[in-house]
């Protein structure tokens, strides 16, 4: 069954004219002559025909191309582009205008591709200037490499080639050469040009509907860039398969369009005809240089990747191939304010783009510095026993949690904090650093996130590294109370940061905030560290406690009812809450055992 | 029934990889990391981090989203881009990569959007950097304003207006600030910026079938950039409706998500999710500007049209309003070498754009001098009775014209020649200026096109016109014959460039150019002119009849085949040899009768 196309349009007979108001809105270097809707004309916003002292370039033809021809417009490309309707050459009055508009005494070259309606309505204009006292010249551009060479006049159909004898004539004409000069440049230019395109998609006229011509699993090859049937249907091949296809078709010996042999330089276009991904084109490119360069032995000097010359929402892309040499180059680099032509493209290529070695982490830390010390420092023998209490308490907890949180949660916060929790206590005794605080941390956030997976592992990872980095920017191996109060306080803060958390959203942070907060004051204060550390682990688990009585504003909390959360404390602050507790108590019982 | 989406791609697995090979070949500026598959880092190829001297700027996340993140890599903006798999978080050890490759001294800013994968991944990222020694500063950019205010953290999405947080962070970042200043910019930036989208079609992930989510006639508003269904679905409407509803979404008082009142000065964006052609885009834009300035009350600064954050091959756009101010314009307007950051799209825009005027013809005739002479010249009287001649001849061949023409094309050629020479007829009674032979032949060409139409109406107006602009060149109202025979010469050229046929062709041009070579053969040899015009219409004639062995090579004749049109001359070429041999005979006769 047909539909109508779905398009983003308001009016389908206004879609020309409503395109070039968006266009000059887009850029201010860009205007166009007040004659809609017959007369559709854009041109550079700078100068007046009267006055200007170059060569105008002006080239155009029918609508559903775009950006081709007008985005094309701008100082060293177009001076001016003529917009029919959709598809349909522009009449010779809205040429004549264009040309009246931006042509001074250097004359103005049309560039039009080869279709019998815009070789005669731009020719009609053309004659028509020159009986007003214009200077006029024309070069016609037929790139297309689809078809077997065709008898008589119809000749190649131009395609997205055209935009690169543009930019030669746009840039010839901006250094101020003289009319006949700029159209034998064009023309030469024309004569080094092959297309070839595919599409996975007919494109749909405004208004009109979908055709369903090419059916699932076909693509067309050899189409034209109005919906003209390709040359040949086929089965949707690899990318790979068909750029291959392709360019063997353009630089053919058989028909012999284009005069590139073995060791030509060449540039390559990859055109997407309007529905197409950049990342689908740059695959299509990334898989073309190189057939260029090793299977048919030519130097690809410049690439340009890009929607061009589209066709409508076609999907698909059109392969441009263009013989170069040093002055084409120059002409393709020249510098333009056409909003269109590719940025970034310009300039020498490197022979083959070999990727940047990875480069080495700064860590000073190697695995093999990485083992438990045989003997332990009074404060590794403290960490020690204090990660014990506090893996051990978040063992003993897990059932509990896991109860909570299939109240509150997915039922699983137990099981994944109790692996989290092995995972320390065994790494521990294989290889944490115990007399380096800091890289014990370190270690910590690495177990963690090896067994955990998942938010929570990846949360705790962010809270060791952060106490990591502060702890390490203290440079000593003996850390103060105040460093553990500072490295708690800025590993809350990643956490935070980086989650999305504060206080009260029900999470770790409830527990975990205040604990900071507390300890920070005690010390300031001036009391005892381990009697700090046990305060503060009060205010964690009065803090974890009070989750009971908030709406769960992270995680999947948030979609429980607030009914069914309020007689729940938060398991993730409970869990907090536990471990940092044990470790506190387990402190406390040590200093005072010694 | 559901169906594999068509794309142009290989495996399904390396898209991202072979993207990123395409962009690279494409922008010589550009490198990546050798770290495939796992690390997909672009970079800029003029710096490595040990020696940059600028804060580097690096985004990211899923890939997908294409010329995002990569295609705003270079210098003015950022200086990597991390890609993910499609719609998938890097993993840490890629963004760490990627840090490591790029930061120097000064530090680097990771700008990521709202989402917790990048969150959290860029946060450990930033983490162990931090550890290693780099200074890393985060900022999180969420503009969604399609969904009410969230509770809690998951707060609003990042969409396109990102891409303009990486800009006027680029540009902080190469004037030479520091990271905290940098920072500092970018977190006003985007909070100062509001986006919201609207699809026609879902995406579709490489290598799975095509939803069909979106029914025929229907769109999706306030959808997310990663195929997640929109905050609603409605029938699809004119997109002048649809951009007012998106803009009226994104600056309402009630959500208050951008700081944006009456007066201010904003940045508009509209930008394509990746299979909606340049034309759409253009016309959305062009509606947006007007309603903001005159509904909103707002100043329009700068506009961005095109495809900067895309959703694969979703077809839609997103509406990005950002609130600027003098810095934040700089920032925008500041040069950058970033590959896909619009160009031409920076500088103040005029405070309304009003189309040029039509600029006038240079032609010096006005309709009012166009009056058939009282008193004719012998000149005058001469072409009088050649144009009635001719144009008599034309009327009474015109049914042999149609009955070759049946034969060989579409049966019309002599109902066509009727029509010109019956206008012509009447014309000249009523206005031709028959005085000005230059004038006269160009009004023939008026006549002509007026009422003949298609292929051969255009062509003997450009003859027409071709040869008046010859004639007027000599700026005499007295032609001398040599004259009239440099004008059917020039006649003759542009019949041929523009239409593209040659002698043999089987057209007019195979009685006219015999007639041609003749005539100036004959006066060059110093005949007198009138015989010299009788014997080139015999050359005329002896050419039209020889096209019966011709192959057709233009016009509908290049159907028909060679045995059909072996008896039967172009009707085209008989034509023309009749009006010319008719004009020759009452020119002999008139210059023996005097």
């Amino acid at each position: 069954m047909a539909f109508q196309g779905k398009k983003l349009i308001n009016d389908p007979n206004d879609v020309v004219t409503e395109f070039i108001e968006g266009l000059v809105e887009t850029y201010p270097g860009l205007q166009y002559l007040d004659g809609f809707p017959e007369v559709k004309v854009v041109l550079r916003a700078d100068i007046t025909g009267s006055t200007h002292d170059k060569v105008a370039v002006i080239s155009g033809g029918g609508s559903g191309h775009e950006p081709a021809h007008a985005g094309f417009v701008g100082e060293g490309m177009l001076t001016a582009a003529i917009c029919g309707d959709v598809f349909a050459s522009p009449p010779v009055d809205s040429i004549l205008a264009g040309i009246r508009a931006v042509t001074g005494p250097m004359g103005c070259l049309l560039i039009v591709k080869n279709y019998t309606g815009d070789r005669l309505n731009f020719g009609l204009a053309a004659e028509q200037a020159k009986s007003e006292g214009y200077k006029v010249e024309m070069v016609i551009v037929g790139d297309d490499c689809a078809l077997p060479p065709p008898r008589g006049i119809a000749g190649r159909r131009g395609l997205a080639g055209t935009v690169l004898v543009h930019k030669v004539a746009g840039a010839a004409a901006a250094s101020g050469l003289s009319l006949s000069a700029v159209a034998a440049e064009a023309k030469r230019a024309s004569e080094l040009i092959g297309t070839m395109g595919v599409a996975l998609s007919v494109c749909t006229l405004p208004g009109q509907v979908t055709s369903d011509r090419l059916g699932h699993g076909k693509m067309e090859l050899g189409l034209g860039i109005h919906g003209e049937p390709g040359a040949a249907v086929a089965d949707l091949q690899p990318v790979d398969v068909i750029v291959s296809h392709v360019l063997k078709q353009i630089l053919s010996l058989e028909t012999n369009y284009v005069p590139i042999t073995r060791g030509s330089r060449v540039v390559l276009m990859i055109n997407g005809l309007g529905g197409t991904p950049v990342m689908e084109l740059m695959i299509a490119t990334g898989k073309a240089v190189p057939r260029l360069q090793l299977e048919h032995g030519l130097a690809v000097e410049r690439v340009y990747t890009g929607s061009f010359m589209t066709s409508l929402d076609m999907a698909g892309f059109s392969i441009t191939v263009m013989k170069a040499n040093e002055e084409i180059l120059n002409r393709l680099d020249a510098p333009t304010k056409a909003p269109c032509w590719p940025v970034g493209a310009d300039g020498n290529r490197p022979p083959a783009k070999i990727p940047v070695p990875l480069p080495p982490s700064l860590s000073t830390k190697s695995d093999e510095t990485l083992s438990r010390p045989e003997q332990l420092s009074s404060q590794g023998y403290l960490l020690e026993v204090a990660i014990e209490a506090g893996a051990t308490a978040v063992i003993n907890l897990s059932d509990s949690l896991n109860e909570w949180d299939s109240k509150v949660g997915d039922g699983d916060c137990g099981s994944t904090m109790f692996r989290g929790a092995t995972a320390i206590m065994e790494d521990m005794k294989k290889y944490y650093p115990l007399n380096d605080p800091a890289e014990t941390v370190n270690e910590i956030g690495s177990s963690i996130r090896r067994v955990m997976g998942g938010t929570s592992g990846i949360l705790y990872d962010i809270f060791c590294k952060a106490a990591y980095a502060q702890l390490k920017a203290k440079g000593k191996s003996v850390i103060m109370p105040m460093h553990w109060a500072g490295a708690l306080e800025a590993a809350i803060a990643a956490v935070s940061k980086y989650g999305g958390a504060s206080a009260g959203y029900r999470t770790m942070l409830d527990a975990l905030i205040p604990a900071s907060s507390v300890l920070k004051e005690r010390l300031a204060a001036g009391d005892n560290p381990v009697d700090a550390f046990v305060l503060s682990a009060e205010a964690a688990t009065a803090g974890a406690v009070s989750t009971k009585d908030m709406q769960a504003q992270a995680g999947r909390s948030t979609y429980v009812s607030a009914d069914n959360l309020a007689s729940v404390p938060d398991p993730g602050a409970m869990a907090a809450a536990s471990w940092y507790a044990a470790a506190a108590a387990a402190a406390k019982s040590k200093s005072q055992a010694s």
